[in-house]
């Protein structure tokens, strides 16, 4: 007998229709024998519902407050989870993330899970029960409700496969998998059967939408294997997990793109030590994920520097260096909304010293000029223009046969 | 500095105008130097939604997932209404029913409270805030969510007015406050300002539907005056509070009425000790609440029961009589939903014997014949066909002159 969790996002259980064909099989795999944990998202657009619904109300959005609104929806989903269990016979009970024992730091809508005290969903299921978790949310060493931030009911999911000591995590999607590009850009895209978590963690951190960042982390950590499937066709998806033998060593496993991000450049930097740490710092203070990073030659002592951050960070950003520029004696910033990054990913990589070249090569070819360039062991990062994302996706795809 | 609950209904926070609308009165009662505490209902139709879904998803509907559904409801309007105070600059805190320390007895959907610890709100006064509480809901002995029937919010309300020793309970609805009779029936019925718990439970009980019987009973044995009032005008409405001089004795106070009741009857009941008693022990046990009984002289050993239930319970009652009376050697059980019920109250009728007299000739005058006859001390209710209801309730509000 197994014990598995198994995750539901938002489309997964989008409407009644949903919620029932999930308990349908979440009923199925309980015959099996197998005992089942269930981690349930807020069904389709709720999140999105409630979003707007605090804009029309206010201009303020505390966080615990918007922390104590948001955990609403996973509220209505494994509360109605649970009822189509019963009706398919299956007994089961619904916990909050507060109920299941997530207990998490204070830092409302992105807080970091410290401890999970399992003991009722243990209870539950000695007594042959389902437990029915929401995701994305847990409750603070202050007793207030805490939600884990994007991709967070991924990160609940693994979470609980590593305090329950899980034999398998399954996250269930709308998608079949992880591809080897994105199947809308190119059309000859397919379904990577296992991937490493390294692979994975440079896919999430370069655009790959399947799977949060922070729960490959999490899972990585916890060495928790991930199978990443479809809840609409139910066929197997792409297993996440160590790196071994049986993988196809593929020198490049995947291409991933993302155009959410903007370029901001501040020029005249004095080019003296200490200067771009005291910027960074600042920017890190906001908690404003930085992402590349490129500094140029100096240039009679000042240089320009350029970084990449998401598009909702964009003033804040913005401001932050304006305000530096003043005290450094820097020039002018400015940012650049018209950029798209385009990431080779490979575990394959490490000793294959080629790829770089074949990629700029590539991009070359069909006349993409190359703005930015950062690099890890398993992958390389390009920003284009925007609008060339797409051509360079597929050129790439075909360049490295995928 | 006086503390007062002010309690705001699912109209009253209907959408996000009316939770900015409602946030604007309470800085106001604030800047007047008063400490208050909020409870909220769900916005408007969200109740309702949520149990469609519910039906949507499954026909089985356990009492603690059901509890767990509706209580995402206050869960978004007191989130909304602390974001929409944030906006006035007032500072504030949510708390879920759990939070509030309302401890409930297990009893899903309709739980009971068994006591209040009211530490986190204590806290949050002393700090400057106001404290926005869920209405309906609270956490049973074994950590479960539970809500507290009908009305749930009005007892929330009443039972924090109670534990926080506050100086006033004000209940803020879609109506300015209790009238002599339902004015969409009786365009002339007027605002009552001041009417005693007793009469208020009389009419709460007999169909009015301003105030849930439940919290006037909570108000009464805590000795927690109330004032029902508008959120739309704001004007001062009805205080229901201990009878005193002030208050104006007249006979009669109110009529109301009601159409929500069905009369079921069981025939040929063998007239002998403790049969009545069994039929109404068996209807208890199913939680069904019997209204007015009636039962007709015996003739040759056997006898007529009818009694009026809530329409929702007709059929449990009719299985239960028909059961009985196979048992008993009864005759037919049938029920009749075309019935009404208009009642009059009045404190002042414990001393005024002729009320009857004048109600029944009222009555009779108008040619509507009366079915069913029921008193307290300070109430005459007759049930007659629905359809002369509303001409019963604008004869008799002529006939006492309200």
């Amino acid at each position: 007998m197994a014990l598995i969790i198994q995750k539901f996002g938002g489309t997964s259980v989008g409407d009644a229709d949903r919620i029932r064909a999930v308990s349908d099989y979440v009923a199925r795999t309980r015959r099996k024998g197998d005992q089942v944990v269930v981690v349930v998202s807020a069904m389709g657009k709720t999140t999105d519902d409630l979003i707007r619904l605090s804009k029309e109300v206010s201009k303020t959005h505390p966080g615990r407050e918007l922390d104590m609104l948001l955990t609403a929806g996973e509220r209505i989903s494994m509360a109605l989870m649970c009822m189509a269990l019963a009706d398919q016979g299956v007994p089961s009970v619904s916990f909050t993330g507060s109920q299941a024992g997530i207990i998490t730091d204070t830092d409302h809508t992105k807080a970091k899970i410290l401890e999970i005290r399992p003991d009722r969903l243990f209870e539950a299921l000695s007594e042959g029960k389902v437990p029915v978790v929401a995701g994305f949310q847990g409750v603070s060493t202050e007793k207030d409700v805490t939600t884990l931030g994007r991709g967070g009911s991924d990160t609940t999911a693994v979470a609980l496969a590593a305090a329950l000591g899980a034999d398998r995590c399954e996250i269930y999607t709308d998608v079949s998998g992880v591809f080897t590009a994105d199947p809308r850009v190119v059309p000859n895209a397919h379904k990577i059967s296992k991937i490493s978590f390294e692979e994975m963690l440079e896919i999430a951190a370069s655009g790959g939408r399947v799977l949060a960042l922070r729960s490959v982390e999490f899972a990585r950590n916890f060495h928790v294997p991930l199978h990443v499937r479809s809840s609409f066709t139910w066929e197997p998806g792409t297993i996440v997990q160590e790196e071994d033998e049986t993988m196809e060593q593929a020198v490049v496993s995947a291409i991933s793109h993302d155009i959410t991000e903007v370029k901001v450049t501040i020029t005249g930097v004095p080019d003296k030590p200490g200067i771009a740490a005291r910027v960074f710092r600042e920017i890190a203070n906001r908690n404003i994920n930085v992402d590349m990073i490129v500094q140029n030659t100096s240039h009679e002592g000042a240089t320009d520097i350029s970084f990449t951050v998401p598009q909702s960070d964009m003033a804040s950003s913005l401001e932050i260096t304006r305000s530096i520029a003043l005290d450094i004696g820097a020039g002018e910033s400015y940012a650049d909304s018209g950029i798209g990054r385009v990431s080779l990913i490979g575990a394959g990589m490490k000793s294959h010293p080629g790829i770089t070249a074949t990629m700029f090569e590539t991009l070359a070819l069909h006349g993409i000029n190359i703005e930015m360039i950062s690099t890890s062991p398993i992958r390389i990062s390009c920003v284009v223009r925007q609008e060339a994302v797409e051509d360079a996706v597929r050129a790439l795809h075909d360049a490295f046969e995928l």
